[in-house]
């Protein structure tokens, strides 16, 4: 891979993560040639009989044809005999009409042969360019050799198998003690078209923890609304956004089988933010991203309120290029305010940059000097705060800048 | 001016156009340094007696005092002694709080004693930077030269006063023969921050036209929609959207009091194309512009939605640097319409660029070659259709592409 990118300077030091191994699952990866040359492009997982998954996926409606088995097997429910997710890079799938489905069942039905498992228990994922036919084929001829390589230690080039123009791998793990130890271990990719509307960009999460599905499935939507659908790098969203959840039952512990279990609480606050370090790993990599923006909104009418404003915000194209030019130019966040389309109160208006409160009630502070707002602007990662005044609404959006870097990227993506 | 940039390259060859009297307007232009130094900042529109007035406005939730005080002066209604219309440029009087709304009152009161007309007859606009105090004192002080020059050949100079980051003046006009001769002519400012929701970041349009104030209220309202409301350079709605219509009676024709008059029909027609000229002028001067693009939305189920399908394609940030790098991305289309949460489906699918049918029904066409796509990129104007095939919903929207220039703009414009 000579044409690899440098990683983003907001990349975690240190590299990807040293995860632990989750009883009951393996990885292998494969350059099947999908679409990238001399690299691995393909990954399988396999899930030990008895796991369940859960999963989330945009909601796009051109959505590509994965994503469409991926729901239609998932309501249809899986049996006990064991799961595989296949993941290639390179190729989206989408817009492929019914070759394209076509495509995801001839690779399924391979799976399901080579692992003597269900076909509905197979899960599919594709991302890379959207309109070009998958040619399946090449994933399929490799079946074997995926199966021959399947090892628990390979979580690290599954991850970056899934790469289209990621600048770096990216994997976390959460380790929360319940009646037994339970691993929870996960990676996403993404890099531009993040937006998430559902979920985000693929990521795949697996854990030991002994879990019904049904709760699974809860605590998966319930997280991915304040974590994955929480980050924007451009406001595009994916025809492909997926994430699935997988849960194998080898922990050492008594089955989770509702919400009111205190465990599941316990086990929800480490798959979430497993989620959330996940998302904010997919934003570090933003396309052309040189700033880490959270963007806090407090006060609004309610929480979905605060949300919207809080994209409106991280979406708007002249704040992300203040960002970029670290202007600290809080009269774009007064607009963008103001362009959400939620209740707002001109003179109700507070706006920090960090803990620099810039204005209030509707005015820029005496206090406020410009000095202190562009010194602010220099760091890395950045917090935006914004009190609406009109009520008890919050919520916390995650973005990145808009860079020269992003116009380079994608003004020559496909040439 | 030195650092006045040069033209857009999407700008009308000919410079401003040579615009027609309109009986019962004067203009006068002034440089007041409100912040610009050396060029003329402030202009004053006077309308004769009997004229009236309509204006839509900026629906932002925090929208500048200006704003504020047209609506409530229209809401008010105007008496017949006369009207006038102060603009300035480089600052745009907003989130200034009640300071903003003082100096709005001071402008007015000032105009209103100079030219011995009402108060509640003066409308106000001011464009420039947001959060900053508006000087009113240095517009006050030159409200006397502004009166000793007005003049009705001075519509040009009156346009450059309103500029900020546009690199040309916008004018267009129309002349429309009802039972007597009727002219339009106009003139709008914006090159960012434009994304209008209810009308434009400015434009000021004059007739001699003689029709009721209710009348010519509801055909700007109804064109709004069609016109300013369907451009887009950035998403960025700007909190300081006018766009104001006076019509001064002076035309030798008996007056228009009813919409089901066929001349209203015809005035209608003349106008709204002056208001679609100027904003198609905005867009050609969007900001880094290299590409003026229509985005034509068919079979959408009905026309709102596809005016919404039709902005998440102008608004999508892929799609514009896709544009930008004369890349004949229809992937990022198809990625667009399906983000848009409108009724759509894959595989109903089709798009052409120009006249070339790209994909059909869901599929890329097997005439369609990439060769011929490139080539088409590289005009200047360029025009997408799209029909969902799901209704009978039309709409057509206008934008520019992201190009680097945006970025170097945007991301120094403050410092």
């Amino acid at each position: 891979m000579n044409d690899q990118p440098a990683p983003s300077p907001l990349a975690p030091p240190g590299g990807f993560p040293k995860l632990p191994v989750v009883a009951g699952v393996r990885f292998a990866s494969v350059a099947a040639n999908v679409k990238y040359a001399g690299r691995d492009d393909v990954m399988l997982a396999e899930l030990a009989p008895g796991s369940v998954v859960a999963g989330v996926f945009t909601r796009s409606k051109t959505c590509s044809a994965p994503v469409l088995w991926c729901q239609e097997a998932l309501s249809a429910g899986q049996d006990a005999g064991g799961l595989a997710i296949v993941i290639n890079s390179g190729n989206a799938n989408a817009f492929t009409g019914q070759k394209g489905m076509d495509a995801v069942r001839a690779t399924a039905a391979a799976c399901a042969k080579t692992l003597k498992i269900s076909q509905s228990n197979i899960f599919i994922a594709s991302t890379g360019v959207i309109g070009e036919p998958l040619p399946q084929d090449r994933i399929i001829a490799k079946m074997d050799a995926l199966k021959a390589n399947l090892d628990a230690h390979s979580a690290e080039s599954a991850a970056r198998a899934i790469m289209t123009t990621d600048t770096y791998a990216k994997g976390t793990s959460e380790t929360v003690e319940l009646d037994g130890t339970v691993h929870i271990a996960g990676f996403a990719k993404g890099s531009g078209m993040i937006a998430p509307d559902m979920a985000t960009t693929l990521a795949f999460i697996y854990t030991d923890a002994k879990i019904d599905q049904c709760v699974l499935q809860q605590i998966v939507s319930t997280g991915s609304d304040t974590t994955f659908n929480c980050i924007t790098v451009d406001s595009d969203t994916s025809t492909s956004d997926s994430m699935i959840v997988a849960a194998t039952g080898k922990a050492d512990m008594a089955m989770i089988t509702t919400l009111d279990d205190p465990r599941a609480i316990d086990f929800a606050t480490a798959l979430h933010k497993v989620m959330r370090d996940l998302a904010h790993l997919v934003v570090r990599d933003g396309e052309g991203a040189t700033k880490f923006i959270s963007i806090i909104v407090e006060g609004a009418e309610n929480d979905r309120a605060a949300k919207t404003v809080g994209l409106s915000i991280a979406n708007s194209p002249l704040v992300k290029t203040a960002f970029a030019g670290q202007d600290p130019n809080w009269g774009r966040i007064v607009m963008a305010v103001g362009k959400a389309g939620e209740r707002a109160d001109r003179d109700a208006l507070s706006i920090w940059f960090g803990d620099i409160l810039v204005a209030a009630k509707g005015l820029v502070c005496p206090d406020y000097h410009e000095d202190a707002g562009a010194a602010y602007m220099k760091a890395q990662d950045l917090c935006v705060r914004v009190d609406l005044g009109v009520g008890k609404g919050a919520a916390t959006v995650w973005t990145c800048d808009f860079s020269h870097r992003y116009i380079t990227i994608n003004a020559d993506y496909r040439s």
